[in-house]
């Protein structure tokens, strides 16, 4: 649509939001509005008009909003995605002959000139546009053509009549109108935005002491998980595990005779990556468990992590997918001088790698079959971009719905390229993010442009893999603060699951970031009492997060200023602030903070005069405050956050005040 | 040379310096060195390689140059553009196979590990860039390749040594090379960013009353113009001018019989834009002037303006380049409800516009062909930014060392644009920013990124067209001022010539920013007596703007603090920081300031505990200064700005300490 005419003269540049130079869509969720700016000039001092073009990508029409000038050569308008898949939009601006006739007509008029010939170059648009229309709007404009070539005051009051202006506007020219290259939206189900996930290894899932855990042991425990307000429950891999080079509890070389191996280690006589291991059960209990989870509103979510153990089935199928030594053996993986013999990477440079694709796209559809909707995926760091990019777009382009969870604890480009090729969510810095410096900065740049078009935050203050310091020293406390700022500082988050609940800070070594006796090694079967836990606040903090729909936003996030280091305040709110919230988190786990707050109550549209109300959802207590700065004070063990929604007062029209 | 296989695993982004996308070339002068840095990464833990790419634009053969790496996947590594003309440039990067290995072997060793398997992939390596060589260097490899496979000290001893890495690095393989998209550089002639223009109208350059001025007296003033250090003399429009609706003194609608008109009404029975004003002189006698003019080292520099007057031949012999009226005449200019009936724009949504184009063009090549190779471009806002693009690309294509300043005091989008598209200079706002916040806000975005890479700021004082307000309440030292900060805020500056060195102030009317007497509708011989006027100063000013090659640069201008607001203080430098000066100015022409001043002496590289010398340029007057922090004061009328060279204390390997 695009012209080389040399007589069109407008310039777009500049459309936003886009990722990069669009080589990549912007991500949104179903039913969010985006909007969408754009800087459109032409020279000389004619006036401009200019759409916003959108379409579903299976659409061949484009639907058209006419955008708003914002002054200083700016335009904006808004279209809504109504349906999970991706969309286009592109902006067109052309020269508005008509309106520029109009405006000038008006400047002449205030000059009393003889506007004869003026009204005649009207005429002649309006004629033209005649011949465009059809039925009543061609009579119409054919008749108001006459007035003005008729002259006098008659015609000038037909030239700036409003239904002149309409029926132009309806019928007008675009000649020589430019079109911005064409950008995309990945819009995906709300789930990829808001979510709160949990972790849990089935095989620690049984009740009995000494018995292997089973997918019918995760149903058990689905009701808890959904009375706890997740809607993501993730599974570590569920395949058969290798033997050769199995690694043993604490991570040890040498695995004993019972000891089960690590998860990741994937493949065995039994089967590889489309398989399950025989303790967990069958496929038929895998379905049964994603359909129950289903009835908990809860997904699960399956880890894809491509590597094999040196037992998988495709290391004697074809070994041509993976690195060959002199000696004749594979390649295992490496970190020089550290070995990983239990596992073979995938050589993605292989001259068979379009085969290996294939078979990786395989595994997944093979889930998605299962009814699997979300994919956390291991390590994808390590494995092509292009590959990625290419496998998410083909099971995108025929399971719009499915999400994927990037585990790349690398090196920010990469993180942030992974998540424009597709990742819906990636985790990140947050569990070495502790101070208020580090989390104001870190999330900050999280959650404003260039990245909030496309990466879409998990928070995790911890992993199976990830003990951090903080919560090896700060005790209970220390874990209250960091799921209190996981749960509200990202719409989604998700914690290492019994032991998160249980605030199980013992590292393997001093120094060390590994858990002791980690669940990756062993089997841990988990105390289900969970009076005493976390589980009580983690359900209160997961209502309340569904409660307020500020909650489920990512970039309305703002930090507040408040004059003590040790003490984070932070809002969120939906865009017509019907829903507003403030989270204040004390980061010592050891010590009372206080300190005075200053809220921005214009932003917020706060009354100056007025009071109003901090309703904490943590205890239900309600404080009046009034104006920009207040005194708040948190004291561990008991009191190490206020989760407060604000109720502002609003004056009826029977003048009676309520709060929000 | 970018590729689609799935085995390119290396990514490329954000290549700078670039504007915006790369659709258009950065700008740079000849003999610029050109930094390029790039974000490049694969993925896992091989080693990556880079190579930065040039050429010039006619060449076939790209030059190559390692990229260092920055940390953070970032590569820099530069090149040197020695010829005028468009260059263009690109990043490579490769998986570096050898040195991936030769880094993990080295882990290795410390581990104390059977590197057995590991010598013979090196081995295997080896033998292969062994087939690439020739050749000594495959002799040499080869039997590096065998010392590899025996194994033991010896060939560890081979693996680690500098004279296999370096044979390895120059028969190095690229499997799966990635290639950024290319990028281009305009490389131009010095004058294009450094340059000191003086403007003159020829018809008031005669030195008898009442005789029309002609290119002979131009001639005689080459030697003044030349004597106050000017580089590019600007003559307003120079074409026979227009008679219809000719325009009389001080702008007014009805002319007398004597009354010249304005040069910026083209054409005439006499001839259109190829064609001279019969009473400046012929063709002949101005390409004398231009070839004199060069013997003193000065560009004449010729007034495009893209209109015409009613007379003009064009008007008779192409109506079709015009809009036509319902009346049969042809449209003219008009801001209703202001008309501008001596002026007729061309139509550039003509049928026409291939022929219209195409002879517009010829008129640039006619004055090329008699030796002009600057021209100043009146309006370009006002015709279509695919007009310039197409004209600049075509006459730059021909003539690589030709330079157009844009006349564009429009919006800034506007601005920008023309600049991108290849205009070398632009007049901008600083007519009208005054103050020092002002002035630092806009020269800071005139001289940093993204501005930098593509806009030549060309800072006028005045022009006959604009008198801002600050000179008609000033007087000399307002002058003093805005001549002082022109010349040494931006490498390129000029002043409407006499007027301003007299210090003319009288606006036509309170309020107005237009002469009184202007220029453009009337005759103003000017007395030629330079004592008393602020020639002395200027020739000072353009001595120092040359000898200090700090003064040469654009984007080194820094802005100091200092603890006035009336006084503004900045610096600038060369890369090697040989030339460095310091640039105080007080603002305020009535009253004298003082203040402190800040210098960043770390950035400067000036000890701390060793005092160093302000050496005023104007005034020859040197100060000691000690620390960051000293005291300035300005006191007009007599002393209204410091232009200081900074000498720094040097110590020599005689014990001696000498000033830079």
């Amino acid at each position: 649509m695009s012209s080389t005419d040399g007589r069109s003269r407008v310039v777009i540049d500049g459309v936003t939001p886009r990722v990069d130079a669009g080589e990549y869509p912007i991500k949104r969720i179903v039913g969010d509005t985006v909007t969408v700016e754009a800087v459109a000039y032409a020279d000389g001092h004619d006036a401009l008009a200019s759409a916003l073009l959108y379409r579903r990508d299976a659409d061949v029409e484009w639907s058209e909003v006419p955008m708003e000038p914002l002054g200083n050569d700016g335009w904006r308008a808004s279209f809504r995605v109504d349906e999970i898949g991706p969309y286009r939009y592109t902006v067109m601006a052309w020269i508005d002959r008509f309106a520029t006739w109009s405006h000038d007509l008006k400047k002449r008029l205030g000059a009393e000139r003889d506007l004869g010939i003026d009204l005649l170059i009207g005429a002649a648009m309006v004629e033209a546009a005649a011949g465009r229309a059809t039925g009543s709007d061609a009579a119409r404009l054919s008749s108001m053509a006459a007035l003005l070539r008729a002259g006098g005051a008659g015609a000038v009051r037909v030239a700036l009549a409003p239904e002149l202006a309409e029926l132009m506007s309806r019928h007008a020219e675009r000649p020589f109108a430019t079109v911005a290259p064409e950008l995309s939206v990945a819009v995906d189900p709300e789930r990829a935005r808001f979510s709160a996930w949990y972790e849990l290894f089935p095989r620690s899932a049984s009740t009995e002491p000494g018995r292997h855990g089973t997918f019918q042991d995760v149903e058990e425990r689905l009701a808890d998980v959904a009375a706890m307000g997740f809607d993501v429950l993730y599974l570590p891999p569920i395949h058969p595990i290798g033997r050769t080079f199995r690694k043993g509890r604490n991570n040890s070389p040498v695995a004993g005779p019972d000891d089960p191996g690590s998860p990741w280690a994937i493949g065995a006589a039994e089967g590889g990556h489309k398989s399950i291991h025989p303790q967990l059960g069958t496929l038929e209990e895998f379905r049964h468990l994603v359909a129950r989870a289903q009835d908990h509103g809860i997904e699960i979510a399956l880890d894809i992590a491509f590597q094999c153990s040196p037992d998988h089935p495709y290391a004697k199928e074809h070994p041509e997918w993976f690195r060959m030594r002199p000696d004749g053996t594979i390649q295992y993986a490496e970190n020089p001088p550290k070995k990983y013999q239990d596992i073979y990477p995938f050589d993605f440079e292989t001259d068979h790698w379009r085969e290996l694709w294939d078979e990786l796209k395989s595994v997944l559809d093979f889930w998605i079959d299962q009814g699997v909707r979300i994919f956390r995926v291991d390590n994808p760091h390590t494995k092509p971009f292009g590959f990625w990019e290419w496998l998410i777009g083909q099971v995108k382009a025929a399971h719009p719905d499915v999400i994927f969870l990037a585990e790349a604890f690398t090196r920010p480009n990469v993180l942030f390229r992974l998540a424009k090729l597709g990742f819906a969510q990636s985790y990140n810095y947050f569990p070495w993010r502790n101070s208020k410096d580090e989390l104001t900065e870190y999330l900050t740049e999280l959650t404003q442009a260039p990245a909030r078009e496309f990466f879409g935050p998990n928070l995790w203050p911890s992993t199976p893999d990830i003990l951090p310091e903080y919560l090896q020293f700060g005790g209970r406390p220390a874990f209250v603060a960091r799921l209190v700022l996981a749960a509200t500082l990202g719409p989604s988050y998700g914690i290492y699951g019994p032991a998160f609940e249980q605030c199980l800070g013992a590292p393997l070594a001093p120094g060390k970031e590994e858990y002791l006796h980690s669940e990756k090694y062993e089997i841990r079967p988990w105390d289900t009492d969970r009076s005493g836990t976390l589980a009580g606040l983690i359900g209160r903090l997961n209502r309340i997060r569904r409660e307020n729909l500020a909650f489920r936003t990512n970039d309305s996030l703002r930090f507040h200023r408040i004059d003590n280091d040790q003490l984070i305040a932070y809002g969120k709110s939906t865009p017509d602030l019907a829903s507003q919230v403030l989270v204040v988190v004390n980061l010592d786990p050891h010590h009372a903070q206080a300190g005075f707050l200053e809220l921005p109550l214009e932003e917020m549209k706060i009354d100056l005069r007025q009071p109003y109300q901090l309703h904490d959802l943590l205890t239900d207590a309600r404080y009046l405050w009034y104006g920009p700065r207040n005194y708040v004070e948190l004291r561990p063990p008991d009191r190490q956050a206020h989760v407060f929604a604000i109720r502002r007062r609003v004056r009826t029209e029977h003048d009676f005040d309520y709060y929000l």
